[in-house]
């Protein structure tokens, strides 16, 4: 084992930075390969025949895709810092919220962005949302003290979800409505794991207004 | 732990099959609660509010839900006969193909299902068959010797596909095409564990009849 890590990753796409920052949060350094998604290059059409997409994790020559499945596989490569429960429930259930992120709440916000905020569409992303609120309980992170899966999964909602909402000029994750999962936001997005691979907002707010902006 | 396991089911669910395979493959006591989904019962609607929705394991009084997060926990909580590689690698291919089958081929084939054999649904179906093809490579499973999560994801492959091809008259899992899946399903169906919990076929070609049936 030579420890080579490399990504294959988008720049400024969430799903690259939940890689980044699990990544991050266990200290491993790796190599980011900035892939033009216009040209994908032979590499990760290589790495990634069946979805052809960002993130690709190359560990050692062996690539792994889907952002969970290498989170996951992070995780299990490298033991320091946690990322899930050790116990078979605690595992089970950090699993099954991550899976609704994917499943249900990001899908769901994208509708809203779309739709610039279709009153349905909000009533159904609000409905997802409450669940995360109640999740949250008292604690700073969906892991407690500390972030795991589920919070690596809801990065979206931590700070893209911030800079689509201002560039089409809605409001969709209310701090009244939503007061522990506005102040997870905060929390999560100045933890400096997360903070160091994050894109501007400006530069985000610019691509959003191109793809979701009224025309 | 008194090791009472639950399962909330439905009658002839591939995916409520999947944990009794994973249960079976453990030799796992288990009871099992047949719902009516027309009317849910009170103890499905307090354990997976989210989806409100089978298969439920309930372990001790602790519900999962998401029968892929089930088969996992059930994995991961009783060790005897791994469903899963114990390398981190070996773990993060088995959740791609898993995750692949339900993002992927299970879509695809139900939309040629409720398409009557849609060329373009055919199409798109054996693109994504192609894949589990070639991943059997030359075993008798997914898992090579030994059934694991990609063969448990894969089930409705395995039988109910069948039943709905008869249903509605058509043939997307061609022999001659995919020889390798053809005998796959018939090494899986023939387990045991597996054997125990499936539906009788007519039974099942008789409510997608009903289903996707030409009216």
């Amino acid at each position: 084992m030579t420890n080579e890590v490399t990504l294959h990753s988008f720049l400024g796409s969430p799903f690259s930075c939940r890689v980044k920052i699990a990544l991050n949060l266990k200290g491993i350094k790796y190599e980011v390969i900035e892939e033009n998604l216009s040209e994908k290059g032979p590499e990760l059409l290589k790495y990634n025949p069946v979805y052809k997409k960002i993130p690709v994790l190359v560990h050692d020559g062996n690539p792994v895709s889907e952002s969970l499945v290498i989170v996951e596989y992070v995780n299990d490569a490298w033991g320091q810092v946690p990322l899930l429960p050790q116990d078979a429930y605690g595992k089970a259930q950090v699993r099954f919220w991550a899976k609704f992120v994917d499943d249900k709440c990001i899908p769901a916000l994208l509708k809203v962005v779309r739709s610039h905020g279709e009153e349905q569409a909000v009533a159904e992303a609000h409905e997802q949302l409450q669940f995360l609120e109640n999740e949250l309980k008292g604690n700073k992170f969906f892991g407690g003290d500390n972030i795991n899966l589920v919070d690596i999964a809801a990065s979206y909602i931590s700070f893209w979800l911030g800079a689509a909402e201002e560039a089409v000029g809605i409001k969709v994750l209310n701090k009244d409505k939503f007061p522990k999962l506005t102040e997870w936001c905060d929390n999560y997005i100045n933890c400096q794991a997360v903070k160091d691979c994050l894109p501007t907002r400006d530069a985000t707010i610019g691509i959003y207004k191109m793809r979701f902006g009224k025309t």
